[in-house]
C-alpha cells in the first residue's frame, strides 16, 4: 500500500495549537522533504512546519496529488472544523491520506465525496492482517528499540538517524515504523496503537523478522512504559521487539506527562532501569546503548554543555541525533559494541 | 447484548485435547449451571464438563436455544473441524454464541447458514463503541483486580468467588468481566484483550467507573505482567483499574507458561511486586490482599496444608476460593481491611 501512496503531499495542519501534536507534518518535512509542496491550515492555526502556505488548487498546480493529515490529537478524531478544508482537498483533486484511528470512509461528508469525486481515501493507520499471537521465540539478527518518558519528544527522529548512522558505517538496517508518521516516511511497517491488544506483541514480532547475524532493526519506539493511556501499547512492543539495545529518549525540561498533567514524568535512569527490567523477559541480553535528549529548544553551547553533564552524570553515552557531532558518534558505537 | 442472549445453553468443546483451553465451558457450568442443558463434542475430543453429551437436536428438544462455543485456542480462529457440529446446530434450531477473535459473521459457511436459516451469530467478544484513551483520573470507590503468574489459572474464578463473599457480607460490590466466559456469566463487560491497542486502559477505565465511598468493583484480571504475548494486555488493565487491591492468583505446580514452554514461570512473590510496582503509577495506595492458589489438582488434606505452608511463607492470606473455609475467610477480611 505504502509504495503507491500518490505523492507529493500537501501537509495539512488542522486547527492545533500544541506543536507535540504535529508530529507527522514535522516528521515530513524533516525526513522526507522530497515528498512535501507545502502546507495548509485552518484559519487561526497556530503550528506551522516552515513550509509554503499552499491552497489546495496551488498545491495541485505545483504538483501535490493528496493531502496528508499532518496532526492527530488524543483519541485520533477528525473534528468537524476540518471538514471544509479536506472537501476543498478533495474538489481540487487531492486524494486524503490519514493516519488517524477514525477511519477516512466511515467520517459521511468525506465518504460521500470521494464517491463523488472519484478520489481516494487511504488509511496509513490500517494494520496488516493475519498478525499472529505473540511467540516468545528468539530471533536471529539484532534489533535496537527506542524507548521514551513520554510520547512525541524524538523516538521516532532517534531511530531514524540510528539507523542512517549504521548504514552510513556500512551496516545493514532497517528502519522499523510503528506509527503513521514514520510508515508514511519508510514506505511500510506497522502502526502498533491500532493493532488489537492480544497480537501487539506477535505484531512487533512480525515487524522484526528473523535477518542475518549482522543485520540491524531500528524500532521506533511507542508510548512510554510509565503512560496512564499507553504504557500496554509500550510493554508488548518491548516483549515483541526482544531488542539487544534499548536508547532512551527524553525531552529535557519536560516534567508532566504530555497531556496528563497529574502524573510526573518518570525520570530518565528510571525509564532505564524498567526497560530492562521488562525487557529481560524476552532478551535477557538486553541493554541500554544511552540516552537521546530532545535539546530543539536549547541554543547550542547550552545544549552542548548539558549532553556533557548529563554523560557524567548517568555513566553513558548521550547526544542528540539531530545535533550529531562527536556525542553521536559515541552513542553509535556504543549501541553497536 | 448480554441481557438478550439466548439461553439455556448447548456447551461446545470442539476437539480439544488441553483443558485449560475450556475456561469458557468450564466457568459457564460452575457459575451459571441454570443455564447450560448439556454438552456437545467432536467425535474423540478428550476434554468434557461432566454434563450430559446432547446432539443438538435433543439439547434443542431439552428448552436449549443457542450453541456456546465453551473453548478457546491460542489466536481466537474458528478451525474447520468444528464447523459440522456448529452446522449441525442451526439446523437443530439454536444460535450460535461465541466469545472468540474470529467473527461468526466471518467466516462464509456460518454465515451462510445463519442466512438461510434465520439464526442469530452473535459475538461476545466485540468491545463497545466509544471507548476512550485513558485518562489516569482517579475515581471514586474501591477497586480489587485479580493478577495472574499466567493464563488460564483462576483469576476470574477468584473475582467471581470475591465478590460472592463481599455481597454476602453485606458489601455493594460488582464482578467486572473482561472476558468472554466472564461477560457470559455476568451478563455484561468489557473484552479486554479485544480492544484495540491505544484504547486498552482507557476500556478498564470505562469498566469500573465512579461509584460510591464504600462500592467495590472486583475486577476480572488477564494473562499476566511476565507473559510474552499479553503483558501489554494485563499492564492497560491495571493501570485502568487502578486497583486498591491487587490479589495473586497462581497454580502450584505450574512451572512453564502455558503454550510458551521456553518461559518459565514468574513466582509468587515477583508477581506481587511486579503488580505493586506498576500500578503504584496510577494509585499510589495499591497493596496486595493475599494470594488465590488454585489447588484443584491436590486433595483436601494436601492442599490445606499447602495453604497454610504457603501462608507461613508469604506472610500474607492465601487460599482457594474454591474450597472456602477459614483461609478463604481470611483472604477477603484482608482484601477488606
Amino acid at each position: 500500500m505504502m509504495q503507491a501512496l500518490p505523492g507529493p503531499y500537501l501537509l495539512f495542519l488542522g486547527d492545533i495549537s500544541e506543536p507535540s501534536y504535529a508530529k507527522t507534518a514535522f516528521g515530513l518535512r524533516d525526513w522526507a522533504p522530497e515528498r512535501c509542496v507545502g502546507e495548509l491550515r485552518c484559519d487561526g492555526a497556530g503550528v506551522t512546519t516552515g513550509l509554503a502556505p499552499m491552497a489546495p488548487a496551488d498545491a495541485y498546480a505545483a504538483g501535490a496529488r493528496s493531502l496528508v493529515i499532518g496532526v492527530a490529537n488524543a483519541g485520533g478524531h477528525i473534528p468537524v472544523s476540518w471538514m471544509p478544508s479536506l472537501l476543498q482537498a478533495m474538489e481540487a483533486g487531492l486524494d486524503i491520506v490519514s493516519g488517524m484511528h477514525t477511519r477516512l470512509a466511515d467520517v459521511a461528508p468525506l465518504r460521500d465525496a470521494a464517491q463523488r469525486l472519484g478520489r481516494r481515501l487511504i488509511d496509513v493507520r490500517q494494520p496488516p492482517s493475519g498478525i499472529p499471537v505473540g511467540s516468545g521465540r528468539r530471533r536471529s539478527g539484532k534489533r535496537l528499540l527506542t524507548v521514551g518518558t513520554d510520547c512525541a519528544l524524538g523516538k521516532k527522529y532517534t531511530a531514524l538517524a540510528l539507523a542512517r548512522a549504521f548504514a552510513a558505517r556500512g551496516i545493514d538496517a532497517d528502519f522499523r515504523a510503528t506509527g503513521q508518521t514514520g510508515i508514511l516516511i519508510a514506505g511500510g511497517g506497522v502502526p502498533m496503537d491500532a493493532v488489537v491488544s492480544d497480537f501487539a506483541a506477535g505484531a512487533a514480532e512480525m515487524l522484526s523478522p528473523d535477518a542475518a547475524a549482522g543485520h540491524w532493526d531500528v524500532i521506533e519506539g511507542q508510548g512510554s512504559l510509565f503512560h496512564p493511556a499507553y504504557a500496554g501499547v509500550s510493554l508488548a512492543l518491548l516483549h515483541g521487539s526482544q531488542p539487544d539495545v534499548v536508547v532512551v529518549c527524553h525531552q529535557p525540561g519536560r516534567e508532566r506527562v504530555l497531556g496528563h498533567p497529574d502524573f510526573a514524568l518518570p525520570t530518565i535512569e528510571d525509564t532505564i532501569a524498567l526497560a530492562l527490567q521488562l525487557g529481560r523477559r524476552t532478551n535477557p541480553a538486553i541493554r541500554c546503548g544511552g540516552v537521546s535528549l530532545n535539546t530543539s529548544h536549547l541554543d547550542p553551547t547550552a545544549a552542548l554543555r548539558l549532553l556533557d553533564d548529563e554523560r557524567e552524570r548517568l555513566g553513558c553515552a548521550v547526544a542528540d541525533p539531530m545535533r550529531g557531532g562527536a556525542a553521536f558518534e559515541r552513542l553509535v558505537e556504543d549501541c553497536l559494541a
